[in-house]
């Protein structure tokens, strides 16, 4: 038996000399770029121009949305209505879809950042309004998330596709969400047990929680964030892993096909 | 023998309380809505609300990128490459072309905003970049500008349709270009002379200049520029003019056919 | 005995061809200009436009900072924190202290806007933080807020002097806050009847709420919302009638002193 | 004898996760943090945590103007008026300023960035009026800058201090100006060639151009450009040399004298 999996990660969201560095490292190792799309993050020329790497490197490229909130790199919570976000995310991904097409290597799919992200794993009626959207527009287009937030259910609903997504340096709760942010668990460092905790849910489908119990988790693609080096460093790491327990890397779009 | 003419005004670009007002005073006016797409002016929330008006009125939408200089308004010289002006015209039609089919109101065209205009008019390199992309990404977009500056001819080489405008309160110099802003004759206030000129542009095909003499000039659209209210009583008065010589107002897009 | 009243209102938040004709029409009737910053609304050279505009016409300069979100102009809350929100607005008013100072019309006071504006007034630890921040940079700064709000308190715990605001157009309920938008009874459009409350804050320092019960009303300042044309037929009545009843139009600031 | 010269680098430019990195790394290394204002790169809150950062090394604090183009990096000449940059300067350094009053680590000079800096090199019309405008307002500002520019000729008119910068890795031609980028010799990589070059304008006060010549070049500081890593090697090399020369690194402000 063979497991396949994708690795995605952040791209596209630098600024001044070296903004691409980061990119640069990171595309080697992944299947999937979620790149920003101008308004947490990222600009025209930069969209491009990760565009062109990820094109290069045959990582596929997603868009990468957030709220406009520079300052804030899309952290922040915004209280914009339903009808707000859909415009705000339609906007985004339409701008990185034309530069898509324009250097050949068209998006093919969306993972929302941030506080957009959390918003939408459980605001049913603004994840129900996106979904619809997106489905009306771009009906081939895969939607990265959390297996367990409203996202994925609406996405399904509306006739999209969801690959599901796990993360291999936050800590879990017993629940299946992540440890909030500055809690005790929040974050994994140590390269070697984000390997252990990537083949685990590769090969067993399941994750360790902070409290020691193991729960079932189902994922099409795995996510690494901190900053640049760190992150370079667990996903050498679990290629390493990867490689020798025999598991493919390759993204879930466009041809892979998912549950429903 | 009967007139058709299109009528075209920059909406989308005010802010703050009361941004909808000109936009809403010229669109029962206007044919086709140059719209402004988040750079110079404008945001995805403006935009879809422009769009929506657009909508209502029966007038055709277009997209009126410009530089991402938004403190002076797109109308300052920006030193940037062909490839960057490219990339950053197709981010912002994208954006609106995305935001067109949310609001069930489709962009057919495209003209350029202020600096990018007049240079896209002169630059060779950078209209024929334009061109060539945007023929790539979307062939059945028009392409609104000037009769005798170069984006004209380069699109037209390229495959786009070509809808060439005049400017009813600029003045023509003898070469059949404009008066630069500043000089002697840049603007006409007067509404009654621009209605005379609108009428004759329609009907005999030319245009006075300062100096008195009277040139050819092909028009396929009608431009007016002026802050709202001094627009709004332009173009009432033009309005007033063709109803009683028996001119149509319609857009040239999408099912009009262009000369090439 | 003569009665003295500021009226104020906000500026410097339009964009586009007309950016200014609302601030033209607007300065002639009001004693202070709430200046935008360039974070919801305006930008380095409309502020310096304005205060040039508003020494001309011998009007009182003050900031009026907001959330950095040009699209929600500033209406939408944000996630932001207290000591993010402190340098937010100190960036925002060292921005237009420059300029003021540059156009030799120096900026005397700070009027939050928008979303801002009612954070400040129910979130203490923001208030004090903003409070005391002020307070170390510039000393002289006077505080224009509603009287009911915990800003108000904490900028005389800092030492800044406040000038109290109150509404000509906004709904007021039994406790002394505003209808909020949306509610029935939240605005008011009548120019005869906000002349009338104009007359009565000033005169009897009361005014009337939605269930026709008056309430005492200490307010330095008086503030008139809506877009331009409405806001100037507004303003145009309370200034015939203050003519009529001896009432003198003047800043707080500099000179003037208020209770602490 | 004994010398002692300054180093500067350009600070506050990144983005993103990992956007301090850079800074962080920098700052042990220089005496003076050029830090982006918020237009060309920077948001209030990095130009708050690289103040706070500034003043925990001991490193003096400048602002770092640029036009206000994010996504082509203050690298493209904007034709801006010389009134408009002037207003556009003062507006970011105001904000610098009161950040820098706030963490309690004030500015005291400015370095402009980018296109910027090279058009107030060779613009006498723009570098008077801003040298101008910055002495009226700021008359202990000092100002950094290429000693053979208008700038540093017309900030010296004005009664500004300035302090002469030269380039380490960067290549000069006999004229006493930069060999421009993109040409051959335009950039020097190699730390001990780099060393080499610091070492001679502090001790001989000259430097050696493409063609092999040396000529006299008078500087206060020495700026490294390139990104992080480089960046950092080459200022280690550098500090390493000057240990073994006895050559002191500190700051031209507040307390050095300059030529006038």
């Amino acid at each position: 038996m063979t497991h396949t999996i994708d690795l995605n990660a952040d791209l596209g969201e630098g600024a001044g000399p070296g903004r691409l560095a980061t990119d640069a490292a990171l595309l080697p190792l992944v299947s999937s770029a979620n790149i920003a799309c101008g308004a947490h993050a990222g600009d025209p020329l930069l969209m491009a121009e990760v565009l062109t790497l990820a094109r290069h490197h045959g990582v596929t490229a997603g868009a990468h949305p957030g709220y406009p909130d520079r300052t804030g790199f899309g952290r922040r919570e915004l209280g914009a209505s339903a009808p707000e976000i859909v415009i705000e995310v339609l906007a985004q991904v339409g701008s990185l879809r034309a530069l898509g097409r324009h250097v050949g290597h068209p998006m093919r799919y969306l993972k929302p950042h941030g506080a957009l992200y959390h918003r939408l794993g459980r605001d049913q009626e603004t994840a129900r309004a996106l979904a619809t959207a997106l489905a009306a527009l771009w009906p081939d287009l895969v939607v990265l998330t959390t297996a367990v937030g409203v996202l994925a259910r609406e996405a399904r609903e509306a006739g999209l596709r969801v690959a599901r997504e796990a993360f291999l340096d936050r800590g879990y709760q017993p629940d299946g969400t992540l440890v909030p942010r500055g809690n005790a668990g929040d974050l994994l460092h140590d390269p070697t047990l984000v390997a252990d905790r990537a083949e685990r849910i590769v090969c067993d489908r399941t994750v360790e929680t902070g409290e020691g119990t193991r729960i079932p988790l189902q994922a099409d693609s795995l996510c690494v964030h901190g900053d640049g080096p760190a992150a370079v460093a667990l996903l050498e790491a679990v290629r390493t892993r990867f490689a020798q327990r025999g598991i493919t890397v390759a993204s879930f779009a466009p041809s892979a096909t998912f549950p429903s």
